[in-house]
C-alpha cells in the first residue's frame, strides 16, 4: 500500500495559482529554503503531476539553468520516477517519466494498493481536487506563503463534503514560508 | 495613532464562511483554545465589525447560552467597546456599541490617526477586503483550522493588488488549529 501526499504551495488566501495561473510568487529562495527543498528532492518517492503542471516542470528542470540555479533539486527531480496524468498525451520525455491515460481515480486507486514508493503530488489542482473529493490523499503538506493574491485557483475546487483533517506539525521558515502538515481524516 | 488587527479564522481552502455563509465550523473547543480565546477578549482593544458578523456575534454574546458556555470570553465581548459600519443601521443595542455611518476607508482611516484603543476585525470579510485594499490594516492574525471546505467566502476578495505579509510568529494549538501573524508590508 502506498500512501499519496499533496505537497504545495498557497498563498495566505488559499491560492495555489494566481487569477492569470501563474505561481512564480511562491519562489522566496534563501538557504534554509533551497536546503529543505533539495532535502526532498534527495528522497526515493515517486511524483505525480496533471498536465499543465507537467508541462511547466518539464519545460523547466531539465534546462541548463535549472542546473545552475539549484543543482541538488533539478538533479532530483529529473532522476525521480514521475506520472503525469493526461487523456491526449502520447509519451513523456522528461527523464523517468510515464503516461497515466485511464480515469483517474481509478488508475489512482489501483496504484495505491500496489507495491512502490509514495507518490507526492506537486501543484496540479485539478489532481488534488479530484483525489480529496475521492478520499485518496493520505497526507497534505501545505505551505502558506507570506502573502495575499486575491484572486486565482484553490486546490479544492470541486470538493462538495467537509473534508476533516488532523494537524500533524508545523514549521515556519526564515523567508516567511509556513509549512503545515495534515493527515487525512476521510472516511475510504 | 491606531492600530488595526485582523483577527481571523479561516479553513485551509482560505474560506472564512462557507458557501451558506456559516462559521460554525471553526468553533472547535477545548480547554487549550478557550484559554487563548478568552486572553484576547480580556485586553482593552475595541472591536470593528461589518453588519453581518455585528448581527450573529450581538445576537449570541449576551444570551444567557453564551455566558453558560463561555463565560469569561461573553464578558469580554459584552464589555469591550465596539464599532459597527452600517449604513442602514440606526442604532446598535449591544452594549459599548457605535455605528459608523460614513464612508468605511475614510472613517477607519480617521480613527486610526485618532488617540484611542487598537482595533481588532473579528469576521466581517467585506470589511478586511476594503481595508486591506487600502493599505489600513497592520497586523493580520489568521487561524487555519484543519478542514477543507471546497467552497466558501476568501477574507480578500476585489484586493486586485498582490498583498507582501511579513510573517511574524506562529502557534499551533491541540485542537489542530495554527494561528499565523503577519505584519502588512503595503505602502500606505
Amino acid at each position: 500500500m502506498r500512501k499519496i501526499m499533496a505537497f504545495e504551495q498557497v498563498s495566505l488566501d488559499g491560492f495555489f495559482v494566481d487569477a492569470k495561473g501563474d505561481m512564480s510568487w511562491a519562489h522566496k529562495q534563501d538557504a534554509e529554503w533551497t536546503a529543505f527543498t533539495a532535502g526532498n528532492a534527495s528522497g526515493n518517492g515517486a511524483l505525480l503531476f496533471g498536465r499543465k503542471t507537467y508541462d511547466m516542470m518539464a519545460g523547466f528542470w531539465p534546462s541548463p539553468m535549472a542546473m545552475q540555479a539549484m543543482p541538488e533539486v533539478a538533479e532530483g527531480m529529473n532522476r525521480l520516477t514521475k506520472f503525469v496524468v493526461s487523456r491526449t498525451l502520447e509519451s513523456a520525455s522528461w527523464r523517468n517519466t510515464t503516461v497515466i491515460k485511464g480515469d483517474l481515480v481509478t488508475s489512482i486507486g489501483e496504484m495505491k494498493k500496489s507495491d512502490g514508493p509514495d507518490l507526492v503530488i506537486l501543484g496540479s489542482g485539478s489532481i488534488v481536487s479530484q483525489l480529496s473529493a475521492a478520499g485518496l490523499i493520505d497526507e497534505f503538506q501545505i505551505i502558506v506563503n507570506p502573502l495575499v493574491l486575491g484572486q486565482g485557483r484553490t486546490l479544492f475546487e470541486g470538493v462538495r463534503e467537509k473534508l476533516p483533517l488532523k494537524l500533524i506539525k508545523t514549521r515556519a521558515f526564515s523567508n516567511g514560508n509556513v509549512i503545515l502538515y495534515y493527515e487525512s481524516q476521510a472516511q475510504r
